[in-house]
């Protein structure tokens, strides 16, 4: 045997093995200290260090007088897909020191500086006279005082966030493609919600991935069926919009928040939870990063639906780690994202705009909700509830309607609607479609439909 | 044998299959009329008609008394590559109608109206007073006006590009890096300058593609090397930068930009010209797209360095279908780039603020090339020349002075350098650095330099 680090090391390293492989399940009893020692031919003091270094990382815990329990699985597994990123990594830290700036004298940069761009005379023309500094390009993870503000917004969640787990991306979609570029493999199974949003599905098809639907409820994903999927599919990752669900419009409950980090934990699965919605609903709502503490949930946000689709201005958070990685296959394949909008939006935020603006569209969201809601139960017609305070309505449709025909009459007249085809993984499913609650009520849409509803 | 016009498209696929095999090269004679029709049992008339079509299309050449010629190759053959597109193609009309909203009746659209957002009451924050409309997100291909004002511009180079070849990007990387996505497999041959852009060969990297170095010399790319590389590699295809290089400073001529493309049309080869610095070098220099009219050139822009960093605006011009492609590629992945970005810069343009610039910019850049160039030279130092107009030199350096250590002895000083080694696709390449014109008159380095030469 080796010397007495590299046996503690070798003790954990076999319960972790025995994790991964799932024969090891949180709730299970190791064997004892004693058991434990004799099976490996090892001292017992090398098997407790051990197991205190499990309990140190909340792998395991201690019951006393009964012995050591698995409380959870290793985080952030799914990290074995080998990508070629080793072999771009010394032009990276080149890259880095581009971006971070970390030496005064600069021969070596290859861009031109400030004082010749945007902070030169033509800085009067991009509204950067409240700014002290504008940096040619961006730190790598983005412009910092923004991801500190975003971070304290995090907080503010329940989401416990430092300053290297969160990174600046072109959007919400350029943060999933980070990730699937990042961790998803050409085969790999991959589980969404069923009804999903359809751009990630788009994305896994891109990748070669097999999109696996995890039927969506009015209370969140249904674990039974999350559960039977990542055991049949062996599924490392699950993408999931917790609360607003696009496109089913409604929300989580704390219960089913739980149990789907409870079936993450025995299955071994990374969650990529996208929250668009996040800045018009409460701060309390259930998100699994909040119950997980970016452990194995990634976290995903946008100002696209709330401040301007304008901006391609997102942000990811998660495990140190994972975001590390992330940021560098950020930084190879876009350099970095627009400090000119993330300035922009942080002046915004600074200054109390942005927050005025998210009251004024709340209301606005909740009168288009109102007026559309009962606009369409006026025909008869059935709106999935809870409704979870987003943009969208799931409403139910006849037998008859579920023909593909309906997207090519509705254009006919002019109109453009979401049927639930779009956004499932499975060929036929219920009839269905996703209305936005901006053009909920509208009449044309719903003369269209009244007619369409009489047709057999 | 089948139909007229079938017989036609039998003849023109005939010979574009043995163009595409090599088996028929440009400068080649075809068949007489006479002969094929005779081998291929067809009449005559046929192998006329087909002949003048391939003639139209610029493949073929009629030398009266003579025959028919082979000019060159098919353009923009290396597509074969299957990337799972199709599989999402029906989420991408779906994306497609919500960026392009040709419907007026929006039930079905995913995102709030532009009147919540960015052009309610936010809107006097976010600059558009100007500007009479503000869409929400983007067209697919970017802010039109803009796209316009650059196709103007490339017309300006020589470049006729249509609205239908001109995407907007997120940067030149973000440009490369869609290029790679879309037509480099794992273990394809590329082909590079080298020295050449290393954020390009970390992309290559990621991609698993192999980057094969073309010697890159004071006038271009070296087309000896150029055309022994991609016979032995079968790469089809080729990245450079002919302006202004990066990292060695020059620029290509007249003669090698044509031999280059001839060597591209001989070996089927797609280029992807990187033109960084095109809006402070002249409109007449020589550009691959310029002679090529984006044929089988692939022409990638930026702001990056002539106007900010912190935007990451650039855009990609090419041949209308891989346009299309690539900007496919880019909905599904990224959905949009920033119209808030764009719109400024078009702002910026139309308002000659953009242009008044640039004037203060080349001026900045060329006393600064004075300043550096002398110092360097005092030095005893070798720049090569010409120097190309944009930002960087090419400084030779003792041999020495080619270890690893220095860039680490440069950072112990605080001095920020960039050896050959980052450029180069080999191990040990000559000794020499870029160094950025900005800085390098700074009398830091110029000592930290002379006390390095100085040592042996």
């Amino acid at each position: 045997m080796p010397s007495p680090p590299l046996k503690i090391e070798f003790v954990i390293n076999s319960i972790l093995m025995q994790l991964r492989a799932g024969t090891l399940r949180p709730g299970q009893r190791l064997p004892s200290i004693r058991d434990e020692a004799q099976r490996l031919g090892i001292g017992k003091n090398t098997v407790v260090e051990a197991y205190l270094r499990l309990v140190g990382q909340g792998i395991l815990a201690a019951k006393p007088g009964s012995g050591y329990y698995v409380v959870r699985s290793p985080p952030a597994p799914p990290l074995e897909r080998e990508i070629p990123l080793a072999a771009a990594t010394d032009r990276i830290s080149l890259l880095a020191e581009q971006l971070d700036r970390r030496l005064p004298i600069r021969p070596g940069d290859g861009r031109p500086p400030t004082e010749w761009l945007e902070t030169s005379e033509l800085r009067r023309y991009l509204s950067y006279q409240r700014f002290q500094e504008a940096d040619s390009y961006n730190s790598s993870w983005g412009y910092k005082p923004l991801r500190e503000r975003l971070c304290g917004a995090l907080a503010e969640r329940g989401i416990a966030c430092s300053d290297d787990q969160l990174l600046m991306t072109h959007g919400a979609n350029h943060g999933m493609d980070l990730v699937i570029r990042r961790y998803v493999a050409p085969g790999d199974n991959v589980l969404v919600d069923d009804p999903g949003y359809y751009p990630l599905l788009a994305k896994l098809a891109l990748a070669g991935a097999n999109a696996i639907g995890v039927d969506r409820r009015h209370d969140g994903p249904d674990v039974a069926d999350l559960e039977a999927k990542a055991k049949k599919s062996g599924a490392r990752l699950f993408f999931t919009q917790s609360l607003a669900h696009n496109p089913t419009g409604g929300s989580i409950t704390f219960g089913t928040a739980y149990s789907v980090l409870r079936a993450a934990s025995n299955f071994n699965l990374l969650v990529i939870e996208d929250d668009p919605f996040a800045d018009i609903l409460p701060y309390t709502a259930p998100r699994l990063a909040a119950l997980d503490q970016l452990d194995r949930v990634i976290y995903i946000g946008t100002f696209s639906k709330t401040l301007a689709g304008s901006f391609r201005t997102g942000y990811l958070a998660a495990a140190p780690r994972l975001a590390s990685e992330i940021n560098e296959l950020k930084v190879i394949t876009a350099v970095s994202t627009s400090a000119h909008d993330e300035r922009l939006i942080f002046q915004l935020v600074e200054h109390g705009h942005y927050l005025k603006h998210l009251r004024r569209l709340r209301t606005r969201a909740s009168a288009a909700t109102a007026a559309s809601v009962e606009a369409l139960e006026a025909l008869g017609l059935n709106i999935r509830r809870p409704i979870g305070g987003g943009f969208y309505l799931w409403v139910e449709l006849p037998e008859h309607m579920g023909s593909e025909d309906l997207v090519h009459d509705a254009a006919a007249a002019g109109i453009f609607i979401a049927p639930a085809a779009n956004f499932s993984t499975s060929q036929e499913p219920a009839p269905a479609m996703r209305v936005n609650v901006a053009h909920g009520a509208d009449p044309t849409f719903l003369n269209w439909l009244r007619e369409q509803m009489g047709r057999r």
